[in-house]
């Protein structure tokens, strides 16, 4: 029978036993649940309640435990519940009847508690470290493609000429927020909730700052009942990710595009492609739709969590149990896109014939065109009116705006005429005005990515307390 | 290197690797997996493209394969990436070169998509089984429990004077349309994407509809694209299952308020209960709380599939294979919850004196008042503000509106005396006044199990084709 | 003061009248509050409760209400709280105290499950013939578009010869099955609430299924607290859109991609083109992104009425009120999104030269050479090697399959010689090859057009009770 | 016909415009709006685009706008699709041609996300003080109620001893974290996309960092792509909110639960409870319920928005107009939903006799008897085993753990005699011995009490720049 059953219930019948068991998913906080309780044994040793002996014992116990469970020699037993009953178990066979004594003034509730935000800490450190690969990759691709040019796209047409380099740089920008974002949600997390029992503490004068400090957390964590009771950390973390997920879908769906035959604008490597089992002329962008298809599964995540804790009054209520999974998914599907996108964005080949080639087409100076008249004083909703009633002509002529006459042009508005209403039509020239900060000028996108070296180099250096 | 890859690419990357990998959870497809091949072979074989000999020897592989997997000798590779690769890998080194020619006229494309129906299916049909258990458990109860009484809540507030047995028939009505829900969306899914190819058929002639039909399905799909593409048939089974599951929770919610110490209106058995690890006096309704965090996954399993279909162009895309985990989990968490709702509602206590205890207070009669002044010619809602005044200085005075004296009755109002004001406010005769259709009148529910009763016992004699 | 407040309770506080007034947002029911307030009329004079002069004076009251209602005159008050209350105090104001009687019997929880359901059925049957408008635009333009090749893709690759009908008609099937699961969810949710009372039922001897079929429910619900304080006809319904939604985000997918430069395979009608503020020259396929946006709309909904209802005890709970703007949103908003669609696609150019000249590479026959060698005896795993081979060849040489040499192709297999290679690299033959029933061979699609444009007609044929 | 449409395009269609026009929900912005058109004429004026005269017209006739919109004589059209094309039309009706200049280097993409980010920014700010207000009122009731003790839960089972101060001020962290996440969501959206155009910026030399300042922005976007398609402002912020809803859910349960016949631990005033339509007694805690619901929408809109921005590829797409009601909606709902928790919060009435009443069963105790031994040097786990048998004996007599006798102790062990052990079992003792930090203990509460009131204190002071 359970140990956690104690003396108080009979046998748990067959389908509670299934409901109830979470030792399968759970054990994979084996690491963080010893952590966990190695710091508690400290606890346990400054207020008297174990001699140093006992806490060696237990530590060296510990310690045996671990090395089994890494070498894969554990007996996990679903009966015994979850990863805290086994480890508790296996310990007590170890060491005996003094194993009994680490759960002294400590319930499952707040170990548990403790090593999710161990886990988090951990795994989110993890994700930032992969996170930083893939900048350090799209930093170095924009730095190496910076004379390539491109159409910037809105609504998936043609809409301004622009640079690849520019285009690479934005989705670097979305990155940096989400290391913000996750910067914040770990350092909020790296509270410690020992100490806080099931509830309302315990009578035992553990140092509990102590026993935080010597698990790297910031400190305790301030109520009993919210410390076993909380998991907005969970819903914090989780949904950073999935927002990250987002981007990363966004980055997903455009290497999709971006290699089909009709862009033709990047070919994955063969490394991160994949081929078909009927078609065996195929190359297939799996890499990507794989990471476009995680953004699905964090945001199912981040609901499921979401809901889990909606409406649950305090303290501790079971269904929490539910939480690690959702948990664990989220941070393994968000450090293998990451990877995964960083070696395919690394080792792809840009196409620049294609991505220049497709300035050739749609018109793309046209915003030029009116901004030309703007400088000779027409209002810009005029002028826009005038330059989108050229292109209709040359729509209907089947050419390119910047193909229409000089007797066209000038038909329109008596400004259309000169050498720097052709400077206007020029594409390269287009890319070159668009000077101001934030802008596709050569010089401005150089200036940005030296900026966004430096703060992610300084980024890095900084490290989260424990982590 | 994987089948799969053909001779077309080089290497995958161990980072793509990772993502692309499925066989650690597709791998619980073998089944259907194995059964669609077999399927697949009398395809071939009756257009020729198989011999007899050949045909058979392909069976034969495939059980040895199915008797490997049972024993868990399989060795699972994910370098061969998936179920379907690792059993065509093995089948290949059983039968020899002949094992190449099962995969002629079929693509994973449409092989996944008749793995996953079929598994829908036979899960389907296995939580169909799990909730009829339930159904007939709660009708069970109610019958037992017909002549105990107790308040009906709105709000959480005692409203008017019921009967247990009313309310687990309430339960009993949403579980009969999540049958519903179910059985369409069986029936819905039963068709046969084999033929289907990758995407557009397939130049064999196979005879699609007889494959279908040796696989129980009612037929094959009518468009090769659709088939291969299309995952509405897993929104629409685990969108069923989270309305299920919204459904257990609430059960679930009215198990952990009836089981606490202020409502005590049943008691688990030990069976179905848990205890604390700190706190030895504790007998927890986690059973309870479980299925009402099964709710959340099944509610973010549906999110994911969702999202992961949304804006999708045709044919199959890659993410689709993230969609195996949410049905997996989905058929799983229903199953087990409705399993061990099961349990716990059959072996728990109903305490009949703190139910019908609840009913001394709350003033349940209010209504039964109101409604009298109605009989005697009050218009309703002047009837309702009387009656409301009424409770306010009941309430005032700190007692029940039935113990105000004859005075302050009459003072309200001209009518309010007499022998038949003193029956309408007794909870007993309340209930049986309430003896309309769907009312909890003892007649009334009475008749309301055995109509249940005979609608269960009709909808488990018919069958699903296949299934 | 509120109506609804009684006797019982002193007024509001502010902050709880912004929080608690609904009738801005569920005003919208006032047809169906009316509707079935009619209907119970008819159950009070049946029961006795009204005489016919009154019922008939409620009855012209309440036809002034929807007159003024309806004309725009209706004063709504966010104190009387929603729009049951607001009605009821509009008709007592024009009848007098007999309109007090109006809500003998029954409660705003079973009158507001009698509006929603009534809505419901009424909007969705709406969304049906919306539905049907676009089935039947996609089926004349297959049928129009019939002689069009393009390729079959998977991945975003070109995969197969294949044709422009056939993937309309992918579009199609995923909205018949849609069809189906509308009407199922419309069929299951038209039952009556009404006589369930608040949660308990009502004293009065009220028929309720005389009621039920004035309003053309199929019934009584079984369950007076089922009846009150159940949602999942709602999460079916909303549900069922989101599926919906899915699908059309997948055609609205197609269609941006479709109207890009790069692919260029259709343009839309200026009717359903947009521009920019800025750029003068675009033309943008918003249609098909705000099509996109709205499954999220209504995935989001879902999510809404799922989390809302989880866990609740019953009866009745009062957050049950924000279930009206998600049910109200989605049924907008899938139906705005059907019209649309249907516009769009029926107005817009599908251009057959870029379709077909998509054909011309992507080696699309590699499946159908590899099928050939199949013919002569090959194993298809060997004869996809040996094509992905020459694929691999080909594409070092920047050539398409169809262009390598009769040398090199003898040099890869003995076989692959004579006109029958040829004829297997032959795009146009290869969609022919493809006749079996589902594939795009012209036949075999044309016979799918007709027969799904007899399912359509059929179904249309067929009425729901009541709407 | 529209302004966007420009004179490029036709007229639109009628169910395009349904789909398409926005300024029914997007007119809210107009304030937003305004405010960044008169910021982006100081960007012209300083570029010289516009003389000073011209900026003062364009001033002055904006000035009036506002007026005329803050009259309510604005005649918003929705064939002028959107609150900026409505603002920018009435402009030019007051001023003439010169407010076609206004359009000049920017594009409806970068005003709406400017706009966008204003009204995140002063509905955060509004919600952050709604969340100052809630979290000053539980601090008052904290401290007021300081003696009051109550048992602490799990499972919804009584737990342990505690303090109704220290239960809420669980409430308080949760709120106290939720206001972290709204600082660091409102300080990283608080950015400038001004000058960021349509998607590659503008040739005009706008000075995009004194634009920024002027609306208090901390700086420009770095990158104009990211700048016009990035919405993660909007995730951040409303995930952040469903944290906070998630919360308020929590204590809206609570309030539910308390407010019961069966807790009765508190009373609601009459200002934010409801009654019945149909039973006269009622008073209900809708307040609390409602409270619960806003939670469903807030993960709903989080949800949605998050699937809105999925796999959208760079520059802005349409499904964009869509973000709007989510965020506008999920402002409101934390809003309304914090006041009047606050309020509901501040006049209810706490039962001091329930609450300690509920002290008196559940062997609230078992716990400090198990400790107690551990003082006796009995490891814990053998102690919960004895403890729990003596629960067991307690409850087959329908005795609470501390009635047992004097020799009962003693037979379960040796240790169990003495005044100590009396001690341990008395609850008053036991919630003062939980006297380490984050405990219950009357002195740790009242410490908390004053550290959250400073830290409180402190942060209102902070401000955010230009909010």
């Amino acid at each position: 029978m359970s140990v956690a059953r104690g003396g108080r219930l009979a046998a748990a019948d067959q389908a509670m036993l299934e409901l109830n068991q979470s030792v399968e998913v759970d054990k994979r906080l084996w690491r963080e649940d010893i952590d966990g309780s190695v710091a508690h044994i400290g606890g346990l040793e400054g207020a008297g309640i174990l001699s140093s002996e006992e806490a060696q014992t237990l530590r060296d116990g510990l310690s045996q435990v671990a090395r089994e469970i890494e070498a894969g020699q554990m007996q996990w037993d679903p009966v015994k519940e979850d990863v805290h009953m086994n480890i508790e178990s296996r310990l007590v066979e170890i060491v005996g009847a003094v194993g009994g004594k680490l759960h002294t003034a400590r319930s499952r509730n707040d170990q548990v508690a403790t090593d999710l935000r161990l886990f988090a800490r951990r795994r989110g450190v993890e994700i930032l470290e992969a996170l930083d690969g893939l900048g350090g990759v799209i930093l170095g691709r924009a730095e190496e493609q910076i004379d390539v040019l491109m159409p910037a796209y809105t609504h998936l047409q043609r809409g301004q000429p622009s640079r690849l380099a520019h285009h690479l740089m934005a989705w670097q920008e979305m990155l940096w927020r989400d290391r913000g974002r996750l910067v914040d949600a770990i350092t909020r997390l790296n509270e410690s909730p020992l100490g806080a029992g099931a509830v309302a503490g315990t009578g035992f004068a553990i140092d509990r700052a102590s026993v935080a400090q010597s698990l790297g957390f910031s400190g305790p964590m301030r109520n009993s009942l919210d410390a076993t009771a909380s998991r907005d950390f969970l819903m914090e973390l989780v949904s950073a990710l999935a927002i990250l997920g987002v981007h990363l879908s966004r980055i997903g769906e455009e290497i999709v595009l971006w290699s089909s035959s009709e862009f033709g604008f990047m070919e994955l490597s063969d490394g991160f492609s994949t081929s078909s089992s009927m078609m065996p002329q195929k190359k297939n962008p799996d890499v990507a739709e794989l990471v476009r298809g995680k953004a699905a599964l964090l945001i199912g995540a981040t609901t499921t969590l979401m809901v889990l804790e909606k409406s649950l009054c305090f303290g501790y209520g079971r269904e929490l149990q539910d939480d690690k999974r959702p948990l664990f998914d989220s941070c393994d599907n968000a450090r293998i896109a990451l990877n995964a996108l960083a070696g395919a964005i690394e080792t792809a080949s840009f196409r620049a014939d294609r991505l220049e080639g497709a300035l050739e087409r749609g018109h793309l100076t046209a915003t030029d065109l009116a901004d030309y008249l703007v400088t000779q004083g027409v209002p810009f909703r005029e002028a826009h009116h005038i330059v989108g009633g050229l292109v209709r002509k040359a729509s209907e002529q089947g050419i390119e705006l910047s193909k229409l006459s000089a007797e066209e042009l000038l038909a329109a508005h008596p400004s259309l005429q000169g050498s720097e209403v052709r400077a206007a039509l020029d594409p390269r020239t287009a890319v070159e005005r668009r000077a101001l900060f934030g802008g596709p000028a050569k010089a401005r996108v150089l200036e940005a990515i030296a900026d966004a070296r430096a703060r992610w180099q300084l980024a890095q250096k900084e490290s989260i307390a424990g982590a």
